[in-house]
């Protein structure tokens, strides 16, 4: 895919934002490899599918024949929190970032070619680094511009203090990037400032300023736009198992679906757009999401696990179809969790707890099409799934403790 | 002298302000030695009056037994400018620096006990400081605190920059107290800020925090209360010649003398005193500057030049009284400075520049008493003098170039 318009084609697709097109257009015209860079944390990863769209980004450069630079940011991990509030930021030692990096690798791999990835550390060169040059590296950026970050504005205006290092960190990261000499760096929607700091501090070392490339924050698979996290429970982490992550990949609405294909899937454009009309002509909305679940867990485990896992999902839901269109209530369980009775009860599945324990009894009550027999068991926040009682009352629950 | 209180008195002499007096007390209630900081520039040293302000504390500290750090920043001084922006602050090479020690020795060992005096560099520590290490000092003071010092307060809120590294340089300042264990820093009223950094740093650094002790910036010698700087032209260098310093010294008004006598003598307040009680009852208050000037320029060359100064001076001036009450008048001369005869013309003392050659030609034209013959010598901005015309015309003039 030599061609530039088709490579840009390629390379914009679910891009949220791209500085400067026209410079990408130039270094892509040049034919030579480019150097694509992204930043991540060095703390014990556990990736979900909102990372891999950024990661699914860099395998599109890779197949496009780029150098692609997965860069660990260790200097700033192996410091930890230096003001010592937080123990939750302990410093990581040497040994535990390589252990985090090897974890790192095995999820990433599921994804990029382990061939054209180069997996680099910050700390090669910042622990070389002393502390003039780190005054000189100060000395490159302005106290007003840093403050017109985002959460830094806000946290002045309102009073929260911002410790002076906080100023160093994205420079650090900007530094990165002159270090690695990075032609493109891409980053998630919330990175721009930071990414824009890399730009201004090749200039200002004299290097070939790097075009930025961000991507959006996808959404988790609950009903709400929140963005897919872990303290939000809304995640589908990739090594989950293949049940877990097709009946989550199943819960979301078909608006969400696009945007999980456009964002997740390697299917071209052209074909996902085949598979709306498809829809617009009768097809069962379920059947697209299938081959969207089948792809993903393909991916993460392989192409039999994802075939058993859909068989699983049919089987268990064989006996009565589920509505299209069917309720979702959100409810807050506290900390504590909740009965499975009082949730059925919360959701409007039952009258009472006590018409919740019968049903239970009766063998009418299933999650996720599975039947239950314990009606006292907790359910707790973060649990998510379709319940159902007798063939006809339907709804997708989730829990939360907010 | 090792009654507290009256060290206490010593020590306040002239001080603007001591925080925390209390804490300074217990210091000296230990009887030991204490450890006195008090920073300077590394960049080519040439002392004036309003300098040794500062090193005349030091020196008091030093009669009282205590040890005394002078210590040159010379950190700072080997980065020079980072921002590139100035091309007056190159970066200064280690043999510079020592030959700037050097002449700093030089001058400051006039007052100061060269064997009760350690000078220390602060990149002896500095240099060994790694960038993460630097982002920890960082760590330990917030934005906000930084932003409320005078002068970055002013420039953030006009829009004027401030680099990052500004941040930084106050902490870097600020360590030195706590690798040098610091029990008292010594600084200019202007230094107060960077100061407290200091101490602020030594808590965080689980250190006893020093006490800070400012001293008042000495007025020059002119009739303007500005502070004593090169740039204004209005100051007395340490370095200069008896002839100089005394007629500078001379020139001092009544009110200013007795400031002087706060901040440069070494006479104690009692006998300062007893001279103001002679000028009550009658005394000249010349003879009393005398007194002033002959002591300082004791200190900075010798006693014999102090008198030779002093005699000559009163030759000068001895066919004619200068009264007391003469007019001063400040010229503007540019850049390009002004032919005496125009100065005189400006000063009044002639009615114009034909009249002011006739009075040169005739010898009626005196500067600092010593009759002048070249009616068109230029004369430059930073000139000052008494100017005097015949017997009765006098003025104090002084040429800047603004």
């Amino acid at each position: 895919m030599t061609d530039v318009q088709e490579a840009l084609e390629f390379i914009t697709r679910g891009a949220d934002e791209i500085l400067l097109l026209e410079e990408l257009r130039k270094k892509l015209a040049t034919g030579k490899p480019l150097r694509i860079k992204a930043g991540f944390d060095p703390t014990a990863p556990d990736l979900h599918l909102g990372h891999t769209v950024l990661i699914n980004k860099m395998r599109q450069f890779q197949d496009l024949g780029h150098d692609v630079i997965f860069l660990i940011g260790d200097f700033t991990g192996m410091i930890g929190d230096p003001t010592g509030k937080s123990a939750t930021r302990p410093p990581l030692t040497e040994t535990e970032i390589q252990e985090n990096a090897k974890t790192y690798q095995q999820q990433i791999y599921k994804i990029l070619d382990p061939d054209k990835t180069v997996i680099e550390f910050n700390s090669k060169w910042m622990s070389k680094m002393s502390s003039a040059d780190m005054v000189r590296l100060a000395s490159k950026h302005t106290v007003a511009r840093m403050l017109e970050r985002d959460d830094f504005d806000k946290r002045y205006k309102s009073g929260q203090a911002i410790a002076i290092h906080e100023f160093l960190y994205p420079l650090v990261q900007g530094y990165d990037s002159v270090a690695l000499d990075a032609d493109v760096e891409l980053g998630g929607t919330d990175q721009k400032f930071n990414l824009l700091v890399g730009r201004q501090l090749q200039e200002a070392y004299g290097k070939k300023p790097q075009v930025i490339l961000t991507m959006p924050i996808l959404e988790g698979y609950t009903a709400s736009d929140d963005k897919m996290s872990k303290s939000l429970d809304n995640y589908i982490g990739i090594t989950e198992s293949p049940d877990e992550m097709f009946g989550k990949l199943m819960s979301i609405d078909d608006e969400k679906m696009w945007r999980y294909f456009e964002l997740l899937s390697f299917r071209s454009l052209d074909e996902i757009n085949g598979f709306k009309q498809d829809i617009d002509q009768g097809a069962n909305p379920r059947d697209i999401k299938f081959k969207l679940a089948e792809e993903i867990i393909t991916r993460f485990h392989n192409a039999k696990a994802a075939e058993a896992a859909q068989t699983d999902f049919i089987n268990r839901f064989s006996n009565n179809a589920i509505p299209d269109d069917m309720p979702e209530r959100e409810i807050n369980v506290g900390s504590e969790g909740m009965p499975l009775v009082n949730v059925l009860k919360e959701a409007g599945l039952v009258s009472s707890t006590s018409d919740g324990h019968r049903m239970v009894k009766q063998g009418a009550v299933r999650i996720d099409g599975e039947r239950v027999e314990d009606s006292k068991q907790i359910l707790n926040s973060g649990f998510s799934a379709i319940l159902q009682v007798g063939k006809r009352k339907f709804a997708r629950v989730i829990l939360s403790d907010r």
